[in-house]
């Protein structure tokens, strides 16, 4: 592949990231047809193309959560006030979020229900029926579903009031098995969801005590950085001890047949991930999708009305298909081709093949990279064959990307005052040691957080007093 | 396949349909683990089988809608109040049914939310942002999302404050098109998924004035029969005319530069199918899941433990999915051989492979149809090849046997008072000049109605006011 060649200057359609990037992101999702924002404030759109990344997250995530030997269920979007109050903390850390239905049917309703923040409550009240012996354990499920919390700084896909997600939740025997669980869908499900689809390299860790969900005796996360040096919550895995147990008697006869208290976990991931997509490979010429996540993964551009151009580019679409590969024919000659190149340049595709009757004339059709703009030449007879490795090559050159700028984006410092300046480029690693629950509460009052805990090997701690931890400091969304 | 032998009698798991139907249904929704109440009256849990089930009806119904040209999106769960009532007919249709928010965020709201009972008003807001000229149409969205319609009498799947759907709206610059879009959603997806995957027999026609959906000028269905002969209607598909586009002002400047307002259509299928399915099929035995949409279609049962007996079974398993089969291996040897297979039975799945040592040591393993209880002895080495077939034969068998019952309780009649004596047994075909408006009316107050309008040949009728179009009577859900 040859560097690209250089461009006369033009009106650029997005505003470059290096000027604004919050409006570099605004302009992104109306102009490449992604979102927009809701009639109630706070809630969104998701418009087809975007719509169409998240339903391919949906079925890699879906597959993998499967594959951990859960099964999909649905339990209500309305859950009855009083419900909530059950579990202590839960309650307080929502209470503040709540859409509360107080007439249904034309009649104001005896006791308000409210729309789900979360489904723990409800899940809990069922597994505790559905729950008798040891032998119904581990019970594991999932739902894919909208929430609402009331947001009042919402950012379409990053903090909306209404989000669609998954929740899974499991109950099991004992805390050994639901910490096994736990990180088993850390690692296994969403680590290796968000790296090798989203192409995203994830810090994986643990919450500070201060950043624990409401309820969880232990939470788990996975944090990627952002263009913008920011860090992005990108999904959680929690540990809830017994406290949801206890608060619906979720119990169950051992071996021994002695009733016991389960242990339940609940982990989650949501259309925040679209916007963490955006932000983590977009670049000043629009969205940079990896070919894992892309709807389209190649667009077959016919450069001009012309009989055989046109048969070459059906061919060279049917050919790809027939390889697996996600093609998609753009013959709308009645636009002009620099116009539609922008446009499918902005939508992130991965790939473009431009068939036109000068380069046919030659035998050749030309190849376009959208991560690195290279293009090349290449025998219209072999480019179908040649796509698949260039798509695997654009996976990993993405990621890579995204690593090289968070290892250049990252320091390491060893003093809450230098975290805090540090914090406002980029990452920041500090021994935690040398932060503490004090220099944390610290480094909140300046917008910035403890983002997660590793050990100093990388690995995810299961408890925020060991020896040793490196703090993950940052500004995040 | 030899016919099922006598067995001797045992205390049925489920009440009888013939002894009380409903009671059969709520039977089977327990004992076959597929759903229960939720917390807030009329809302449901769909426990994960029945969400298998509902996972591959979307799976089915997606691929057809996509092959329709449709994108699927997403919009809001909320909408302002005040845009329920810009069409008058919607708005009084749908008021009655509502579940409203007055509180978010820990405050009153200054406007209230509805929840959304369907989504036309908010879609048709977008879509006249959208939509400026004939380049952007057809435009053509769909939406799996939930929807409340509060519910006074309701009954698990049939009829719940929350469901499930999908939910389709297109946008079109003729009602001609609009037509034929409405038209092919009914056949080329409605009908034919209903066919060939529920195994369902449907009428397909359209409804009178009276049925028609709140605000649409003329409304296409399709209709099943169920095992106590009531019908159930499993679909439907709208010509909203310009309604929604004047309340909206949703306009594009056709080929001559003139202002036009679009055509929309809607179009629905929901949860509700599930409870199609269930009482389309069942029997007394249990569900009787249609190998194309059932999440196992085999089961391969270990009758005892047994090592040669048990690595048969894996083996057959393994060949099963090698062909493409949903195979699953119950190995559960700790639970009696009679009870598993029970189980499987009242959970309707196709084709079960029995395999014991004895069985072995004649190199056969057993294998029994759900939906006949035919039992062959099969050659170990060949049962995995002859499951495909048998799974083809099921199919058809299953959807001949609704049609066989159907036809048998359908009768033709010329009057008022014959389709009402009729009705109480089964569905009635009548002449819709001899029934009329008046007719109907007459009908509506003994709690039957006119299912749907299909012309003598069977097809669809484009009004209700074409001649020689015959009546499909019958008490409903």
């Amino acid at each position: 592949m040859n560097a690209p060649k250089a461009k006369p200057p033009k009106a650029p359609v997005l505003t470059p990231q290096g000027d604004d990037f919050p409006q570099w992101y605004q302009d992104i999702l109306a102009k490449a047809e992604l979102a927009e924002s809701g009639l109630v404030r706070g809630t969104m759109v998701i418009r087809p193309y975007g719509f169409a990344i998240w339903e391919r997250m949906q079925a890699e995530m879906d597959a993998r959560i499967k594959s951990a030997g859960v099964a999909n269920a649905y339990f209500p979007l309305f859950i009855p006030e009083s419900f909530l109050a059950r579990e202590a903390e839960h309650v307080e850390g929502f209470s503040p979020e709540l859409a509360v239905v107080t007439h249904g049917g034309g009649k104001e309703l005896e006791e308000p229900v409210v729309v789900r923040p979360t489904s723990e409550m409800v899940i809990n009240h069922y597994f505790a029926r559905w729950i008798q012996s040891h032998r119904d354990l581990p019970l594991l499920v999932n739902q894919w579903a909208n929430v609402v919390r009331w947001e009042l700084r919402p950012r379409v896909f990053l903090r909306t009031t209404e989000f669609l997600w998954q929740e899974g939740h499991t109950a099991h025997a004992t805390e050994a098995d639901a910490r096994v669980f736990a990180l088993g869908i850390l690692h296994d499900v969403y680590a290796d969801f968000m790296r090798q689809v989203l192409a995203i390299p994830v810090y994986v860790g643990a919450k500070t005590r201060k950043e624990r969900f409401a309820g969880a005796t232990f939470t788990y996360c996975l944090e990627g950085m952002m263009g913008d040096g920011k860090a992005l919550q990108l999904g959680t895995s929690h540990e809830l001890g017994q406290n949801f147990a206890r608060a619906f008697d979720t119990t169950f006869l051992d071996e021994n047949g002695e009733r016991q208290l389960v242990w339940t976990t609940s982990w989650g991931t949501s259309t925040r991930m679209v916007g963490g997509l955006i932000m983590a490979h977009g670049d000043d010429a629009g969205l940079v999708v990896p070919p894992s996540i892309a709807p389209h993964q190649v667009v077959v551009l016919l450069v001009k009305d012309d009989p055989d151009a046109a048969a070459a580019a059906r061919r060279i679409v049917d050919e790809l298909r027939a390889l697996g590969v996600r093609a998609l024919l753009d013959d709308k000659v009645s636009s002009s081709f620099g116009r539609r190149a922008t446009d499918w340049e902005l939508k992130g595709v991965p790939v473009r093949v431009e068939v036109g009757p000068r380069d046919l004339a030659d035998g050749v059709v030309t190849v376009v990279r959208r991560d690195d703009a290279s293009k090349a030449a290449v025998a219209v007879g072999e480019v179908a064959a040649r796509i698949p490795a260039l798509l695997t090559a654009t996976q990993q050159a993405i990621f890579d990307r995204a690593l090289s700028r968070r290892e250049a984006r990252t320091v390491d410092v060893t003093s809450v005052a230098d975290a805090l300046e540090a914090a406002q480029h980029g990452f920041v690693r500090a021994p935690w040691a040398a932060i503490g629950e004090a220099g944390e509460a610290e480094l909140n009052k300046a917008a910035v957080s403890v983002r997660c805990l590793v050990r100093a090997d990388g690995g995810v701690p299961e408890s925020q007093d060991e020896p040793d931890l490196v703090a993950v400091i940052a500004r995040s969304y």
